[in-house]
Parts: C-alpha cells; sequence; structure tokens
C-alpha cells in the first residue's frame, strides 16, 4: 500500500466518520424536538413537519435516520425509560428490607409519572402501525427496569424460579401503574395525592406480605 | 276545564310524548351506532357524518339529542358498563369465599376486555375536552361496578371502615385492571392467556392474604 491509497482510505474514513457524527446529530436533534413535542401536548402533538422545522432539516430527512415516525417515536420512548431509570436506581448503602425496596420503586414510579405525564403517558399510549410488536432493543431496554424489581423480589422469595420471578416483577409493575394511571387520569373519582400514595403503599404492602406467607408461613405483620 | 280545552291538553301531552319517544330512539340509534363504530376501529373511527348516516339522520340532530360527541361517548361508555356489570353480577347461591369471589370477578374482567377490546379500551383511552371531570351520573355507574367489589372485601375484612373499604375496591380494581391492560396491549414482551390468568390469580390472592394477615394474623395459607 503506498503514501497515495493510504490518504484516500484516511480521508474516505474521515468523511464516513463525519457522515455517522452528522446522522447521530440529527437523531438527537429529533429526538429531543419530538420529545418536547409530546411534552407540550402528547402524541398527537408530533407533527413531521414541525419536528423538521425544530431540528432545522428537511421533512424528508427525518426518514434518512429513522425508519419511519414510529421507530422515532420509541427512539423517544427509550429516552423516557432512561430517565425513569436514573430515578429508580438503588441509593448506596445496604439493600433495604424487600418489601421497602419495592415500595421505594412504586412510590418513585407515581412521582415520575405525575412530573412528566405526557412522556409517561405516551410510553402506554403508543401503538405501532399494524400491531407490530416492540423491537427487541426495546424490550431490553425494559427489561432493565423490570430487572431493578426483580433484585427485591429475590430477596423477598429466595427459592422462586427465575422465570417466574420475572413474571411477578411485570405482574406487581402492572398493578402499580393501574393504580398510577387510573389515580391520575379522570376516568375515576378524583383522589388526592394523599390518598393515592396511600393506596399504593396497601397494594406493595399486602402483596408483599402476602406473597411471603404464602412461601414461608412466616406472618412479615406480627409485632 | 271544557272538553275542548281538555282534548287540546290531551292532545299537547301526546305531541309532547311523541316527540319524546322520537328523540329517545335517535338516541338508540345513535348510540349502538358509535358502538359499532367503536367495536370495529376504536374511538378514531368515531365521526360525526357516519353516525349520522348510519343512525338515518341529519349530522346537526346528533346535537339536538347530545350535548356534543364527548356526551355521546360517555352514554356508550355507560352501555359497556352496563353490560360489564351484568356479566359481574354474583351467580345464585351461598356468598362464596371472599377471595374466590374477588378472583372471579378479576377472572371475569379479563374476559370481558378480551372479548371486548375496543369498546373496553375506550372506556379508558376517552378523555373529556379541555379535561373536564366525567359526570355524576357516569360515576354513579362506574360505582356499582366497585359495589360488587367492595361486598367481599367486606366481608374479607368486616371491621374496616367503609370509605377505606371503597378506596381499597377501587385500588384492587386499578391493580387488576394494569395487569389486564398491560396483558392484553401489545407494550410489554407478549404473554400466553394461561401465564396472564395465572399471574391475575397470584396478584388476588397475594393481595387477598396480605390483607387478611395484616387485620387478624391469620394465615389463610396454612393447611
Amino acid at each position: 500500500m503506498n503514501d497515495v491509497h493510504k490518504t484516500e482510505s484516511e480521508s474516505t474514513e474521515r468523511s464516513a466518520s463525519k457522515t455517522s457524527t452528522r446522522r447521530a446529530d440529527l437523531r438527537a436533534r429529533l429526538v429531543a424536538a419530538g420529545r418536547a413535542a409530546i411534552a407540550e401536548g402528547g402524541l398527537q402533538n408530533l407533527r413531521a413537519r414541525d419536528l423538521a422545522a425544530a431540528a432545522g432539516c428537511a421533512v424528508g430527512a427525518i426518514y434518512n435516520v429513522f425508519d419511519d415516525l414510529d421507530d422515532l417515536i420509541l427512539r423517544i420512548g427509550a429516552d423516557t425509560l432512561a430517565h425513569l431509570e436514573q430515578g429508580l436506581a438503588a441509593p448506596p448503602g445496604p439493600a433495604p428490607e424487600p418489601a421497602e425496596e419495592l415500595l421505594r420503586l412504586s412510590r418513585f414510579y407515581l412521582s415520575f409519572a405525575r412530573a412528566n405525564k405526557a412522556l409517561w403517558r405516551a410510553l402506554f399510549e403508543h401503538r405501532l402501525a399494524g400491531g407490530r410488536p416492540a423491537p427487541a432493543w426495546y424490550l431490553e431496554d425494559q427489561g432493565r427496569l423490570f430487572a431493578l424489581v426483580e433484585a427485591p423480589l429475590a430477596r423477598l422469595l429466595p427459592d422462586e424460579p427465575a422465570a417466574s420471578r420475572a413474571l411477578l416483577a411485570r405482574t406487581l409493575f402492572s398493578a402499580v401503574h393501574g393504580i398510577v394511571s387510573l389515580g391520575l387520569e379522570e376516568k375515576l373519582a378524583p383522589m388526592s395525592e394523599a390518598a393515592l400514595e396511600g393506596e399504593l403503599e396497601r397494594l406493595v404492602r399486602a402483596f408483599a406480605g402476602g406473597l411471603t406467607i404464602r412461601r414461608t408461613g412466616e406472618d412479615p405483620w406480627k409485632d
């Protein structure tokens, strides 16, 4: 390989890397613009024309860096999940009692949903065109959140098989999500913040207590 | 009052009653048309023009018998709730064990949601314009469903104050709804029908068990 060839190859690499950086920049700008649009007015506020204007690109350029708007919405969702995950991460120190840890996770979920209502709502409202299932990379992002629920469940039920524990984490998350979502939306009679927090605690404590008793015959409520 | 006056008054009454029957007929036809439209394609499939065509009236006539489309959607929702209520009603015979009764109600809720997915989904997706709360008559219809959950809870926790029990019924419903809705939608990894039913049972039994123990110190899982 002579010097001329080397220079040409380096220049091609530099140019490829520049293109890839430009693409990554545009993707990030579009995700940020989409995030702001959803935060302001929900999923129905997401319009390709507005996104392109906010990100400073042509409408067609959106489809050079995302498969379609669904793909962009999933990336915004992943971004929301990442923020949620940061907040849910366990504080340093020894592992707390499982029921307390489950309660901490549930309370943070409620406060996150309250503070980021439109973005949180969009996670559940968005449906992929044609009823397609969510892609594997997105389910993997979700899985990391469920793992945070599985950890205290593993301490609560050390003999539970992993597959059953994974289902249980999802079940507890779904139950908490139901209470949070029906509590924050206006479909049932309105509920005070304190009442909602109290009910969340009642569910988590009764559920954790009931699970423990079933397994060990031990009564966690006895003094 | 002479005969002429009497006849006039009767004729006015007859005509008023005819108008009222016609209005009730049109309302019923519009609710039926709206129900069919939602069942076919969800809330976004509900269009005033199509409804008027299906019910055989002018578009403007919809607004003579309903305040607005939100009002019509609430009436369709009440109709869905009435069907759900019929199915949830307790079978004749002695009252079953509270946990079994809660499980029966939860299972029926799951099967109803599965069989009437679009109409059931519309109950929760629909939001009133301007964030208005649901009207009192609608909340009353909802309340009758919660009463069905309160009855077994009253047997499970006879000393629970009524207000706390009412909140608890709503909490359990919300938890079950969370499991059913995340289980039936495609937002999490797909789940088999049997697994979903198993998880619903796990939640209800652990919750009912945990509540009982907290109150009485009795272990329902002991042989």
